[in-house]
């Protein structure tokens, strides 16, 4: 089975697991105990913490452990909202939904909510944010990279304007970090979401970067671990695993950059070359080195999937992380594609795992099964297929 | 080293482990993608649920599963809260942190909260709970076992009470669940929660089970997993563990509990008979199999741990899963405990890899140490040590 889905989630780093081991065998103890049992895993998270602020340049006591992305992004925006700093937060119109649907709950509660728009590339303007804040926006969150279409945001520009104005800046990075290198100071931001199971990490188990001194409210009450953020018994295993990955994750992020850049750059030139009626999508160079997002016109990318599938090659159409597959992009219509153009859609994720001979294969097969699909297409005579 | 902490956390069971290391390896799908690998992971999360609901005899679909008990807790909480059925709510004295603090912070938000007062033994008198419903009750949560002292509640008559009224009654059954033998259905409940990491699972997974029918609002939003309840990409390989740790507690209960109260017994009776003026405290009867709550007069219980710690001996003050270790037990203060009886307390709680040998080292080294403190105790002269 060949794996093209690794914006939706990764295989576990062999290191990763060997990491973890012991935390489930011999050192299980409780990281509030104060016996040694309870100091091993103390320690344990300590240090992975260390691990996980230093892939992102953050300080460790700046790192707050969460259950995964999700859990960051909602503690983020409900941990700046419930500050009564104003009720006006202002996203983009492309992010995943573990935003959106924040937001949309604040919306209901009497927030404003602005949604950036984006050009055809799936890139915010800087522009577009400083004309959308007023003196009650309280919030800018504005993703990294898109799970999408792979496009970096103008982040640190934004930031800027943020700053400028006393506004708490948030990104959620799942998509970016240990993709491209991230670096919170040099960025300047306020916060930060991270998750382990996109980086060869464990899944369940993520961090929120909070810069010391910025403000927020707790989701979960309770034992107050995480300095009170974030109750709940520590999750020591996943967390171990988690700085694992992270410390992998930047000790090889040059050698990975180049590995996922050319499996990238022969998928698309093979696609593009033989493969006819096909577009690429995205941002051409401010986008992550492991996404790839073509338009297979006349062809649909649920049934493209299934095809892929049936010959053991994992795809996907574009959003992973929901439930709701059969929903249209948001993302690509906000990008201004047609029902066709978002139909036709495949993501295609590399990881550190791929190699180029199954890169070869897929092509092999794409090539085949979009020839079937577009056979039979009711697009057909409209391009000559 | 001897771990006598299980009510803290336990070592994950050697099969729980193998269960899961497929789904670090080879499955490590997103359950959300629609292809082989994220079809697979789904399945296993499936089978999981019903692993987890057989335990407490409900449905797949009544489960809902989240990061741990203390999450579990506070979308009980929150989640009944928001229905906009009432401000008032009723808990115990003796409530671990997961359900204390949220309803602290809804208090701050303009609800009233009763805790109900528990007897020397730790228990709670459903008489009391009828006396304090009011028209505005909206739920009332009262923990199934308690985690200092392991006291069970008449859960079964307060649920017949609340019914009566028709208020939601939650339960947090973490400490009882995997000890004794819980049924929601004979129970007629309508939310319960329970914790992985108790029960030989891994740490960062649990559930809360909703009664069909019971409406919540979820606590995190996003990509809309568990039904919309509960977003986040699902932590797979700590579910599927989860759901073996639920099968083996299920399948081996009976044996469990025989090997819990013979270690329990053995501990207890040595202890009486041979460190003089100590007692044993909660319910004489209605208590779990695992738990063993000794008070050794004029002793302080933090050094007794020190000291058994130095002796290769894990064990706790009483309220483990909490950071605030310096804080002198509420629970004991709701029992009546006098400051000094408070602070010469120590919890024992046992689990399935303890052994006959373990507890005789430990009554020995208990003996030794409770010794050397007293011949240095404040109260010496007072109990004539
Ligand atoms: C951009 C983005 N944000 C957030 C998430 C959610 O993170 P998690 O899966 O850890 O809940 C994902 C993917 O799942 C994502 O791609
Ligand atoms: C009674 C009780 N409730 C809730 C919890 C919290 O559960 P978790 O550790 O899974 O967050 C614990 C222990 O940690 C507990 O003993």
């Amino acid at each position: 089975m060949i794996y093209l889905d690794n914006a939706a989630s990764t295989p576990v780093h062999e290191k990763v697991i060997e990491e973890m081991l012991p935390y489930f065998r011999e050192q299980y103890g409780n990281p509030s105990s104060i016996h040694k049992h309870g100091r091993l895993a103390n320690v344990a998270i300590q240090n992975a913490r260390k691990r996980i602020a230093s892939l992102i340049n953050a300080d460790s006591n700046e790192i707050l452990i969460t259950s995964g992305g999700t859990e960051s992004n909602n503690t983020a925006i409900y941990g700046i909202a419930s500050q009564n700093k104003g009720k006006h937060i202002i996203t983009s119109s492309i992010e995943h939904d573990a935003i959106l649907e924040p937001c949309k709950h604040l919306e209901k509660q009497g927030y404003r909510i602005s949604f950036l728009p984006v050009d055809k590339h799936g890139s915010t303007n800087p522009e577009d944010l400083k004309k959308e804040i007023s003196s009650d926006t309280c919030l800018i969150t504005i993703m990294y990279a898109n799970n999408e279409v792979g496009t970096i945001q103008p982040i640190k520009e934004m930031v800027q304007i943020a700053k400028e104005k006393n506004i708490a800046f948030h990104t959620d990075a799942v998509q970016a970090v240990g993709k491209i290198p991230v670096d919170v100071k040099d960025l300047g931001i306020d916060l930060l979401s991270i998750s382990s199971h996109k980086i060869n990490g464990p899944k369940g188990v993520g961090a929120l970067y909070v810069k010391k001194g910025v403000k927020i409210s707790p989701l979960i009450l309770g034992g107050g671990q995480e300095n009170g953020f974030r109750s709940g018994t520590e999750n020591v295993a996943s967390i171990v695993g988690f700085g694992m990955a992270c410390e992998l994750s930047k000790n090889n992020m040059d050698v990975n950059t180049i590995h996922l850049k050319k499996l990238t750059a022969k998928l698309v030139s093979r696609v593009l070359q033989e493969i006819p009626t096909t577009t690429i999508n995205g941002h051409p160079d401010m986008r992550t080195p492991n996404n790839t997002h073509f338009t297979f016109l006349g062809v649909n990318g649920e049934d493209l999937i299934i095809k892929l599938d049936e010959n053991k090659i994992s795809a996907s159409t574009g959003s992973a992380c929901s439930v709701k597959i059969q929903k249209a992009s948001h993302v690509l219509k906000a990008m201004g594609f047609s029902h066709e153009q978002v139909t036709g859609s495949l993501r295609l994720t590399v990881g550190i795992t791929n190699t180029e001979q199954e890169i070869d294969e897929t092509v092999d097969t794409l090539k085949k099964v979009v020839q079937e699909l577009r056979a039979v297409s009711p697009y057909k005579s409209k391009y000559n297929f």
